[in-house]
């Protein structure tokens, strides 16, 4: 169970990750293949982790996802050997990440002198925390906490009450092929339509843990890993999962 | 089912208005990212909507579909109920999308001085009626009643007959994955094949609920709702439905 | 039967032309949305159109499908009835789509004088065979009869070889929703892989009738219906669902 | 089981290749559709080639997959048959693209004279080995044996390991459509996320059969085959799928 949410959500990084990666850093060949190629890189990356992992531990691989489940089932024992594999598979993934860009991180890290230029860069670019930052963790485009929490819980609400209601589909079907595709398209889905102002973490170990990878990882001028926003792709995807479970458990069973 | 409708098509309009929002709005992630993330963000919409809705009500979260089965079926009585849960999600489901995206409306409306921009701008732009009523309702590149009602209709006609020929595809099936997936993609064609002249409504209840919502949310010089166009919309669908349920009773049955 | 494959192909035909419509036109809100947004409405073209049409006719939609499937079954009995109904759907279709697009043909003829210009734009632009006749029907970016020809028979192949094997993987299953989706991600897949050179007819009702459509439509100042090149997009298909029967009987029985 | 192998590896180039012709090739219609073309263009590809093949011999269509799974079963004495088929098929398919963009070949070497270019050409040009032998067989866009191999270690993984997995999600189904669906899927997002470095040959004979094609094409100036690359895209997806196999190995049996 560990294993399965390790490698799970190792891949779901190194995919995720690696699709801003491709998009965002310097001489990569996807270099600026727009929000389309992000929405659904993330999309299949949730996609082919759901699928290795379910096997194993029924690929929760966000803690988002592993509160709704255990308030909807009243199982509570699982979760921290959950929450361990999320975390370590993302920081994991991270890295798996650091390692197929190599050459990227430095192309971009050398042209751009990231320090200086962080300051003055147009607020629309894509990676609202600057492209280096953005590979691993997310941050807001307009920095205001309420409205930053608020599409946070909104956009976990809708992946966590999809994935609740998987059950009430495909009875005994377990994820399968059919629901790894389903849940991989409600994240395009929300990539989409609710990615743009804070890039959509709606998993705190999708946030967290490539963040830690941000700041340990031996990149020159890297920058900071922007700490001060690291709570809110935390508590906000909790919160929103919390709801999600609440209204279940209200109104679907 | 009230329940379940409104759910639903509140899901539905979020990330159907949110997609038009992160497409439109000044700066979010994904500006300009053009028409084929608008019609896979609706069509995702769609799909996480019925998923989400299924159990609950079967998911029409349309007044055209509700229409087009109440004539194949003979069962009038909960249309109602049907009605009144899609008009109110519709309209939770855009104040979700303001809240979501508070920041950016007044980032895009502050930026541009919309009430007099919208006289000048270029036709061809994305979302005619102006980008902030346009994450809300739809409107006409060229305004002609005639041709947008006939666009509509069209639209709408080939989505209640693909709703209405499921049950002979995959029947005992209930709508599940795959029928949620076919779904999406019915509405991703639409959006990329018909929805150039007039945005697409092809659901009453997807544009009246939001205008609503549009007419009411506090933003300032967000101008006029457009309530000369917003009959077509309404009309057009519900034609479309039932010219659909026509010819399958015609040629199906 | 002839009514599922007039429906059906006329399905097609409004969706798939309406794409290019919606893409090419002037004043759509897809205006110049590229090759990705073409390939893929054609395929949820096809996949709606063979989902509407299953149940009644097994939806076969193109003389190349019915050519290869009555080698294949040696029934040559309902080939009339079935290109009786394909060629009057395409023609349909086509109708429809000028219906919808009915002021953005005016804009776009209006802002071009397309007789004039059709010698001089760029011939990289989308639509070999001009804005206008390309909605219709196809046409060669560089006009070479072999290589034109060779590039209809090998995409026609491709699709044909797909549907032939569907009944090996899904026997029982009809073709369903999940056969309407593999077969639209085949044409996708053609598209964007081998619609470089001709702009993929892959079937020749999908090509003659619109092109008789815009024959007979009235459009001012519309230009010739390229007749000299009519004949490409019916042998190549032809040919292509021909081998692709041979290989079938060869290898796969 | 050879025939099988060779047809579908045969559809994968052609499409596959088919799809770096239609954006890089001079004169196409899709020409600069950009990155989301080329993933999805590859992932529908495979999806073809699998759902064509699965009937014959399971569809591997790679020697990595071949590999990944004699190491899983232990069944060895197939694998010269089923290389043999991946090798010759991946040859054929890249002579059937060439067929296809004959005259867009010849437009390209025309327009650019390749050979002078090629030094100067922008290093994040789509295509790092040119465009030319960029539709037969991978490049790097930074050249470091390391971080290339890694890249493809990775990607190469992340298939394997997921091909692996598929019998533990679906039982008794073989491939089938919805096996084909996920891993064309597995396939667009290994592209889009981890194709910015090298390419993503992920696959042995998908990068040396179109090499020896392009070797033995008769096409002026098209320059030279990059053959001091050419061992990386077949010794790192070797190791990537042995890899995988010896994780599922440990983890999932």
């Amino acid at each position: 169970m560990f294993l399965g949410e390790t490698i799970g959500t190792a891949v779901l990084i190194l995919l995720g990750g690696g699709v801003v990666a491709a998009v965002v850093l310097k001489q990569s060949k996807a270099h600026a293949a727009g929000w389309v190629a992000i929405a659904f890189g993330w999309g299949f990356a949730v996609m082919t982790a759901v699928y290795i992992a379910a096997p194993l531990s029924g690929a929760h691989l966000n803690p988002a996802v592993t509160l709704g489940i255990a308030i909807k089932d009243g199982a509570w024992s699982d979760v921290p050997v959950y929450l361990a594999g999320q975390f370590l598979g993302a920081f994991l993934g991270a890295v798996l990440v650091w390692i197929a860009y190599y050459g990227h991180f430095s192309a971009t890290l050398r042209d751009e002198i990231l320090v200086t230029e962080a300051r003055q860069r147009p607020a629309a670019a894509v990676g609202g925390p600057g492209p280096v930052l953005g590979v691993f963790s997310t941050g807001p485009q307009i920095r205001n906490v309420w409205q930053n929490l608020a599409t946070e819980i909104i956009g976990t609400f809708v992946l966590v009450l999809a994935v609740l209601t998987q059950g009430l589909n495909d009875e005994g079907n377990g994820l399968g092929a059919l629901g790894a595709l389903i849940t991989a398209f409600v994240v395009v889905g929300i990539g989409l339509s609710l990615g743009g102002p804070t890039g959509y973490a709606i998993n705190p170990a999708r946030d967290l843990g490539p963040r830690i990878a941000h700041a340990l990882l031996p990149m020159p001028d890297k920058g900071g890993s922007d700490w001060s926003y690291a709570w809110i792709p935390v508590v906000g995807p909790l919160a929103g999962g919390a709801c999600a479970a609440g209204l279940y458990e209200l109104a679907f069973t």
